[in-house]
């Protein structure tokens, strides 16, 4: 069984009223750093592995892309961005990014926001997408950081007064399933080492172009809690070249 | 003023004491991993950077090194170093690391072992680095990694019976000097961020080769404390190319 929450009638209610996903792009923290990531999208074909709303898909439409695939395992994710996120380039698919078949080299880009850290086993995931790639193939990908997802509470250390203290780790050498709290539902999220995200990588024939902690950027930092983030990472973006 | 902890008596005495002192390589957790990461040094001008005692000099030096230059700043830790790892092709001189000079090129492997955390610019020193290095050089370094170095203490976080509850990351987005306690005695080690130790590399003419949280060996997770190891990462490994 795939992770798939989003289909969650309850647990999709909530998520769609996050500011990513009522203000897009432009209500996520980590977007003006991920950004600075993106290759030139003029005439690529471009693949988003678990598109959700499909926002970075209608941006690289947006941004000269040929063809954009969007895939996400949500149906209820995928008639979203087909409502508010279709244009003519764009085609939504819905399958689970670990069984997803495409020829060898079809795509130019590939894109993947905050989905990772839901797929169990990323090794056979970054050799699937090495062979959708042509050599000179850009892989660019956000993931839960592995600060974020080793205690597996996803909560901050609190103390009698219920301030913050700080941000534990632990079992962080022991990859694997989560239950976490995310909207108050439970949630089950991989935890990795950052040397299984890049060593994965480098294994599989990519170059590692940028690896980037995203702090949230200052004109956010009057948002509730958002200055909390600058206390520990939370994201990890990475930016990859086939080679 | 250079940080130079090592000179003072009653801490080097103390870290005389450590296993990684008077065991040498074998008795450091990280070895096994950072061994896997070297080059083969047959016919190569090496340069180590912290050498302190030495070992990797010496290692270098039996594997084939045909020079090999230790820097430190410890007069202690290189009278010690001349003691116990002296051979033919190793010079050991006392410098400052961040204001060393040599010509261009003239080295063809560059280490340093859990020395730039006392060094508080990072961007300068890699810059000079890169420039010791031919195209096609190799970088190897250790440092303690920013979860072990963003809070500060370097301490666990305990329950009232002084049991372990977690490892506290605070502050992670704030690069800087901490005041930490390390074998008693105060030190003062800068934290910075896996967004600069990596970005930092990258953007001054080197590829990333591996990247490596380094476990405790299974036939050392006997030691005491070492099964902690297992909790949260305190060392991190990088392999770059000088490109």
């Amino acid at each position: 069984m795939r992770e798939n929450k989003y289909d969650d009638a309850a647990f999709f209610q909530k998520y769609s009223q996050m500011d990513r996903s009522r203000e897009g792009l432009d209500g996520a923290g980590e977007w003006s750093e991920l950004q600075k990531l993106l290759p030139d999208f003029s005439g690529k074909r471009v693949l988003d592995l678990g598109c959700g709303y499909g926002w970075h898909c209608r941006y690289a439409a947006e941004h000269g892309a040929s063809q954009v695939l969007g895939v996400d395992i949500s149906y209820r994710m995928l008639e979203r961005a087909r409502e508010i996120n279709e244009t003519p380039v764009i085609v939504y698919r819905r399958a689970a990014m670990e069984d997803l078949v495409l020829p060898d080299a079809s795509c130019d880009v590939v894109l993947s926001s905050l989905a990772f850290h839901y797929v169990r086993d990323f090794e056979p995931l970054v050799a699937r997408i090495r062979r959708f790639l042509p050599t000179g193939g850009t892989f660019v990908f956000s993931v839960e950081h592995p600060v974020f997802t080793a205690h597996g509470s996803q909560d901050w250390y609190y103390d009698q007064a219920g301030n913050i203290l700080h941000f534990p780790v632990d079992n962080y050498y022991y990859e694997g399933p989560r239950e976490a709290t995310f909207l108050g539902e439970k949630v089950i999220k991989y935890h990795r080492t950052l040397t299984t995200y890049l060593g994965t990588l480098l294994q599989n024939g990519f170059a590692l172009r940028q690896v980037v902690e995203p702090q949230p950027p200052a004109h956010m930092l009057n948002r509730p809690g958002m200055r909390d983030e600058m206390r520990r990472p939370m994201m990890l973006l990475v930016a990859a070249e086939a080679v």
